[in-house]
C-alpha cells in the first residue's frame, strides 16, 4: 500500500459501506492487518439467480502474511457469512465471541474447511498482542447474543468498530459495557467506525424487554395454538417465547433448519434454558389441546421455502393452520420482503389464522441504535476522526450529521466507499488511494464466475424469452439441407402460436436462401442475417425483443 | 347467471377483491349490468416481462348486450387502465367525471379507439336512468381529482360503491358531499362496497392542506433549485407546488410525458390555475439563478426511466445535480418500489442534492381513508349488507371488523374473491355461485398469450440459464453426422468455461452414440438422453440446473 506513509495506520472497507451487507474492514499498521468482519451480502432483484454476494479479496490474498487475524463482532451472516469463501483463499485465525465461533463452526464444517481452521474464542477483556498492534473489546447490545465493538491499538492511536449495536439499557441477556467504553473514549480515540444503519431514525431503538411483554401479552390472551416466527439468530427472543410459553403451561415444536441449530446451540451455550420437557416433536403437537402448543418457527420474512410459508399456503407435511391459530411475525420485513411477507400473512388470514404484526403490535425491535444511541456512542468514545459504516450513503451521510452535533469537526468525518483507504497519524487523516474492491457472486458453487454479461443475458431471457433458430447448411453447395428450425422458450407458447412460427420459419428461408447464392463461407453473416431479419418481424407481431440465438449446422 | 334469482340483484367484481389494482366491479338486475371501474394491475416481480394485468373478460364479452355502461369512479390507472383492452373486446358507452375522461380520452386515442367509443361526463346530480335500474353520483376526497362514488338503484335497494376515498374536510379541491352520502343512508342502502386499502391504518389519513403547509415549509426555507417529485395524477398536489412555487418568485419546469400531460389536462380543465410566465422550458433553466427553479418531474417511485431517476443517475440529458439542490420525494414507495426509491435517494444524495422524503416529512399523505374514516363512511350510508373492497384479504378482513364496530351483523358481512358472485334480495343476501375470473396478462401486444409454461421457463432462464444441445444425425445410418454443439446463455460465461464445455460434449457423444447403436428413432428418446446425460453433469460441477434444450437434426 504505497500511498499510506509507513508511520501511518490505515483503515478501509473491503465491503460495508454504503451498502447493508458484506461487511469487511480493516486496520492496517506497517506489515500488520487486523480484519474486522466477513459478511455476505443478499443479492438485489436483478441479480437474477445470484445467491450471494461477496467483496473482492483481492487485496486479503496478497497481502495473506500480514493478516494476524480475523475479530468477528457478532454471528450475523451479513458479518460471518463470507468466511468459508475467504477461507478458500487464505488461512487466517478466526477470532470470534462465544456464539458467532459456533455458528462460524457450523459453517466451516458444512464447507469442510473446519480442521484446517484456527478458532479462537475471546474474552471481554482479553488483549490480544501483536508486534506492533493489539486488539480489545467492548460488550455491546445487538438482536444476537456475544455482540462486541472491536478496538485496534496502534502506534497511532486506538481504532474503534462499533460492530452492529444498540443501546438496551434493560436487555435479555448481558447489558452493554457503557464503563469500558468511557474508559476507552478517556484513553483517547483516534477513529471511530460505528453503525450507521439507524441514523433515519430519531430517538431511542425499543428495548427486547419491552418485546418480551408483548409476547406475554399474546400468550395470556390466545386461547389457541401460538405460531411464533421470528430470526433464528435471535436467541434472546427465542428464549422469551419459550419461557413464556413454559409459564402458560405450553409445549414448544421447533421447525425450520435454522431455527433448530440455533435452539440447539443456544442451548450449548446456555442462552436457553428450560425445563427439559419443554419441547415437543411435530407428531406431539395433535396430541395436545391447543392451548398446550407453541409452534417456533422460520419465515418470518415471506420466504418462499421457510417453514411458515409452507403451512400458510397447506404445504407443511406436519402443520395446518386451524380456526383458533394465531400467528405471530416477529420481525419486520427487510426491504424488497414487504411483498412475500404481505403474501404470506393474507394466506394465513385466509386460512382462518389471526395475525399479529406490524410495528403497532411492539412484538418486535430493530438491533440497530436509533439517532440518540449513535449520538451516546460518539459521547462516550470521543473520537478524533469519524467514519459512518454499515448502510446506505444516504445513512452514512446523516451519522455525520449526528457527529458533528456531537462536536467532531465535519472536517474529521470521512464518508468512503468501499477500497477507499483512510491514512490516518496521531493529528491527521486523508483519504490515500484505493485498493482493489467489488462485488463477487456466488451462483451455485461458482465464485465469481457469473459476470454482467451472463446477467445480462438472464434479464433478457426473463423479461423477453428466446427463439433459437437451427439450420444446416451444406457448405460443398451452398444449399440448406435441414431447417430452418423455429424453438422457442419463455416467448410465446408455441403449440399456440403455430401461424407466427411458419411464418417466420417461410421468412428466413427466402433470406438464407438469397445469402446462399452469394456463397458466402461467413457463418457470422449467416447468422446475422437471421436475427435481422427476424428480430423486427417478432416485434412488429408482438411488440417483444426474445434473444434470439441462431445455430448453424455444418453438414 | 342462473344461480341467481329473476328477482335477485347479483353483485360481483371481475378483479379488485383480495388484492391491489384490477378494479372491476358488477351489478347486475336481471338484463340490465352496471360495469363499475376497469383498472390494471402491475404485475408482481414474479411475473417476468409481464407489463400489465387485467381480469378475464370473458362474463363481460358474453354478456355484451346487457352492459348498460361502465361507471368510472376516477382516474387512477388501477380503474381505468383495462379500458382499453376491455373495448377491444365489447362495444360500451363509458361514464366518467371530468378528468378521468379526459384520461381515458388520451388513452383511447393511442390505442386507436377512441372514435368508437361513445363517451359520457357525468355531473354529481345526474341521474342515469335505465329500464330497471339507475345510477346517481356522490363526490368523495382523493388523491385525484373528479372522484365519486356510484349509487346503482335496483328494485331490491341501493348498492353503494364508494371507490377510492378518504374524508378531508380541508382538501384543495371540492370536499366531500357528506350531505348527500347521508340523504343516501336514510333513503335506506341494501349493500355497501367500500374501499379498504387502509383498513390496517389506525385513526385519520393526513389533509392534503397539511402536505401544501410543508411544501410552504421547503420553499421558504430552501435558497437552491427545488426539484419536486410526485404522482402525475395528483393534480391538487401539483397546484399546490405550482402555488408556492410562483408566491417564492419561482419558475416551474416540467419534466416526465406523465406530468407533462397532466399539468396539460390540469390547465386546461382548470384545476391548475397560474400565471402565464410560469412555465418555462429546459433551456431556461440554466438562464435563471438557482432559487428561482423549480423542477416538477416524474420517479417518485424510483421508476429507472423516469426523469428523477435519470436525473439522479447523471444520465439525464438537460438536468444534473447541482450542490444546494434540494429534492423532495412527495409520494411513499409502493410495495416493491423500497429498493429503487432507496436506491435513487442515495444516487441523489451522493450528487449533493438534498433529500425530503418520507413519513416524518409531512410532505404525502394516503389517497385511502383510514380505520376512523371507513366507519365514518359505514356510519353514512348504514347499510344492510357490507362487501370490503380494493384491498388485500387482511384489509378485507380487518375492514370486515370495523363495520360490526358500527352495528353491521357480522352475518351480513361478506369477504368475497373475485368472480364470487353476491345474489341480494331486500332482506337476504348470499354468495350465490362464481363467474370466470382470473388473471389475463399482457406483454408487449399480446393480451392473454403468457401463460404459466411461459413463465415457468421465464424464471428458469432468468435463474439458471440455458443450454442449447445441437446434434445432427443421419438417419440413415444411425450416425452423428455433426455435434453435439453446445451453446448457452445465462449459465456460464462461455469463453472461460472451455473444459466444461468440452467435457460435456463428450461425455453426450458417448452417451448418444450407445443411443445410435440401438438404432432407434424415437426423438425423444434421443432428446432424454441429452437431458439425462447434462443435466446431473451440469449441477455436479456447478451446482446449476440450467434448463436444458436439445436440438436434434435430421439430415
Amino acid at each position: 500500500m504505497k500511498f499510506v506513509k509507513n508511520d501511518q495506520t490505515a483503515v478501509f472497507a473491503l465491503g460495508g459501506l454504503g451498502e447493508i451487507g458484506k461487511n469487511t474492514y480493516a486496520v492496517q499498521f506497517q506489515d500488520e492487518i487486523i480484519l474486522i468482519d466477513a459478511g455476505i451480502k443478499f443479492p438485489e432483484d436483478e441479480l437474477l439467480g445470484i445467491d450471494y454476494v461477496i467483496p473482492d479479496y483481492t487485496y486479503i490474498v496478497k497481502n495473506e502474511d500480514k493478516i494476524k487475524g480475523l475479530f468477528v463482532t457478532h454471528g450475523h451472516e451479513d458479518h460471518i457469512g463470507g468466511i468459508p469463501y475467504l477461507l478458500k483463499q487464505v488461512n487466517i485465525p478466526i477470532y470470534g465471541g462465544k456464539l458467532a465461533l459456533g455458528l462460524i463452526r457450523n459453517k466451516l464444517e458444512e464447507h469442510g474447511l473446519l480442521r484446517q481452521t484456527k478458532l479462537i474464542e475471546f474474552q471481554e477483556d482479553d488483549i490480544i498482542k501483536f508486534r506492533k498492534t493489539s486488539v480489545t473489546f467492548f460488550r455491546t447490545t445487538h438482536s444476537i447474543p456475544d455482540s462486541y465493538g472491536v478496538v485496534v491499538k496502534t502506534p497511532n492511536g486506538q481504532i474503534v468498530h462499533t460492530g452492529d449495536f444498540k443501546f438496551d439499557f434493560t436487555p435479555v441477556g448481558e447489558p452493554a459495557n457503557l464503563t469500558k467504553m468511557a474508559e476507552i473514549g478517556k484513553e483517547g480515540v483516534l477513529c471511530l467506525l460505528s453503525d450507521s444503519t439507524n441514523s433515519e431514525v430519531p430517538n431511542f431503538t425499543m428495548s427486547e424487554r419491552r418485546v418480551g411483554e408483548s409476547i406475554q401479552d399474546v400468550f395470556r390472551k390466545v386461547d389457541g395454538r401460538v405460531i411464533f416466527a421470528t430470526f433464528a439468530s435471535n436467541i434472546h427472543r427465542l428464549q422469551q417465547v419459550i419461557e413464556a410459553a413454559v409459564e402458560h403451561g405450553r409445549k414448544v415444536a421447533v421447525f425450520g433448519r435454522s431455527m433448530e441449530a440455533a435452539i440447539d446451540i443456544g442451548q450449548d451455550l446456555g442462552y436457553i434454558v428450560c425445563p427439559k420437557d419443554t419441547f415437543i416433536d411435530a407428531q406431539s403437537i395433535n396430541r395436545l389441546p391447543a392451548n398446550k402448543v407453541t409452534i417456533l418457527c422460520t419465515g418470518s420474512q415471506g420466504e418462499p421455502m421457510a417453514a411458515l410459508s409452507r403451512i400458510a399456503g397447506g404445504t407443511h407435511r406436519q402443520i395446518q393452520i386451524i380456526p383458533g391459530d394465531t400467528v405471530v411475525f416477529s420481525s419486520s420485513p427487510i426491504p424488497g420482503n414487504n411483498i412475500s411477507v404481505s403474501r404470506t400473512i393474507n394466506m394465513l388470514s385466509r386460512a382462518g389464522a389471526e395475525v399479529i404484526h406490524g410495528p403497532l403490535s411492539d412484538i418486535h425491535t430493530s438491533g440497530h441504535g436509533s439517532q440518540e444511541e449513535q449520538k451516546l456512542m460518539l459521547r462516550l468514545i470521543k473520537p478524533k476522526f469519524f467514519m459512518p459504516i454499515h448502510g446506505e450513503y444516504r445513512m452514512q451521510k446523516m451519522h455525520v450529521n449526528h457527529a458533528v452535533d456531537c462536536g467532531v469537526p465535519e472536517e474529521n468525518c470521512f464518508i468512503m466507499d468501499n477500497g477507499e483507504v483512510l491514512a490516518l497519524s496521531e493529528d491527521k487523516a486523508a483519504v490515500a488511494g484505493k485498493i482493489p474492491s467489488g462485488n463477487v457472486y456466488i451462483d451455485g458453487s461458482g465464485i465469481g464466475d457469473i459476470g454482467n454479461i451472463v446477467l445480462r443475458d438472464r434479464r433478457i431471457l426473463s423479461e423477453e424469452g428466446l427463439v433459437v433458430v437451427v439450420v444446416s447448411i451444406n457448405m460443398k453447395d451452398f444449399k440448406i439441407s435441414a431447417g430452418p428450425d423455429l424453438i422457442s422458450r419463455g416467448f410465446v407458447y408455441m403449440r399456440e402460436s403455430g401461424d407466427l412460427i411458419n411464418d417466420a420459419q417461410a421468412l428466413i428461408s427466402k433470406h438464407l436462401n438469397k445469402v446462399m447464392e452469394r456463397k458466402t463461407t461467413q457463418w457470422s453473416e449467416i447468422k446475422n442475417e437471421i436475427t435481422d431479419t427476424l428480430s423486427p418481424f417478432l416485434y412488429e407481431k408482438t411488440k417483444r425483443r426474445p434473444m434470439i440465438l441462431p445455430i448453424i449446422m455444418e453438414v
